[in-house]
């Protein structure tokens, strides 16, 4: 029975409204600026250093880096200086535990995949699109110039990928990495939507 | 209505299993080995030259390749010497069409994803997994020997992937050149088959 579902996607992909439709559909809670207000209220962070921080940066300690390479190693280093963003990584995890504990919910990027990876209960999708759809998206919905739109989103999902990366140890936007990849772009967001609740539904009607 | 459901896959992932379930299913026409034959038939080749020449080879004609880059050129520069591969290519893909224009099917490898970009009633499925599985898989079925397994597998996807490369523009194994990409892995050979079924019904009930 997998009914939380971790959705990941590329900028512009409409990867949120996807996620947000499925909670819809399924009469579940949606979590994606609602994390970052939890973990922003618990941190004492600004709202915008969560976000930007909780998905788009990877440590910045290079000394820690070096000599652990992974987050695994936490404990055995505990005296090496925790980096902010290693520091908001460790809260939003144990945020995103504590929402995955109080059942069935749609949780939007922050590697909850990974976070969340010891329960059998998730269902991790990944939300992709094609370069025109994602482009016509970002000029549409984020305001961001036409010309600068596909330099602006293979920025993006550069951070992503390397915030992924580093606090997981799987590839990000690799199919492998998830049960399900859906293509926003040729299926339409209504499309993609349908297959990700229908495979909740089949897969609860077990 | 999209009916005609290709199947590109990594090797060991078990997508010509998952294809062949989502046929019987939907009591559709499989086209695996069966278009092979068809190839074999009508080129006069032998099975096993086409079943390793119309998935795992580029062309081999080097001239031709530095010459004009992609199989689009072919008709300008047709009186370059065409290799065995290409010939292959080109016959491959008028039995694909013709097998799509006889109505809903499956039809697994081949590009055929990209050889029936032109048609609106194509479902294009990726089948993954995670590489435990597909080792198991591959000294299971394949009688691969179990400390060969992770390197025969690479090699074939390499091969799959610079077949694909070659005849079409797009990457293999991408999420966003598929509509849907599976993980049998996780999901199980069954859990994959529903997905896609229900991907065929869902769109077909709308």
């Amino acid at each position: 029975m997998k009914n939380i579902i971790t959705i990941s996607r590329e900028y512009g992909s409409g990867g949120r409204l996807v996620g947000r439709q499925v909670a819809d559909a399924l009469d579940i809670p949606f979590y994606d600026k609602e994390l970052i207000a939890l973990v922003a209220k618990e941190s004492g962070y600004d709202l915008k250093f969560v976000e930007e921080t909780g998905e788009y940066s990877a440590s910045s300690n290079i000394l820690f880096n070096l000599a652990t390479g992974s987050m695994a190693n936490y404990i055995a280093y505990s005296e090496t200086p925790m980096s902010m963003a290693d520091q908001l990584h460790i809260l939003q995890s144990k945020i995103i535990r504590e929402i995955a504990d109080t059942g069935p919910c749609v949780i939007v990027g922050r590697a909850a995949d990974y976070i969340l990876r010891e329960r059998e209960d998730c269902l991790n999708v990944f939300v992709c699109a094609d370069i025109e759809s994602k482009t016509k998206r970002a000029v549409e919905y984020f305001e961001i110039a036409p010309e600068k739109a596909e330099k602006a989103l293979k920025k993006k999902d550069k951070a992503r990928a390397q915030h992924y990366n580093h606090y997981t140890s799987q590839p990000w936007g690799v199919p492998s990495t998830y049960h399900v990849c859906v293509n926003s772009g040729t299926l339409g967001i209504e499309g993609a939507v349908k297959i990700i609740v229908d495979a909740v539904k089949t897969d609860n009607a077990k």
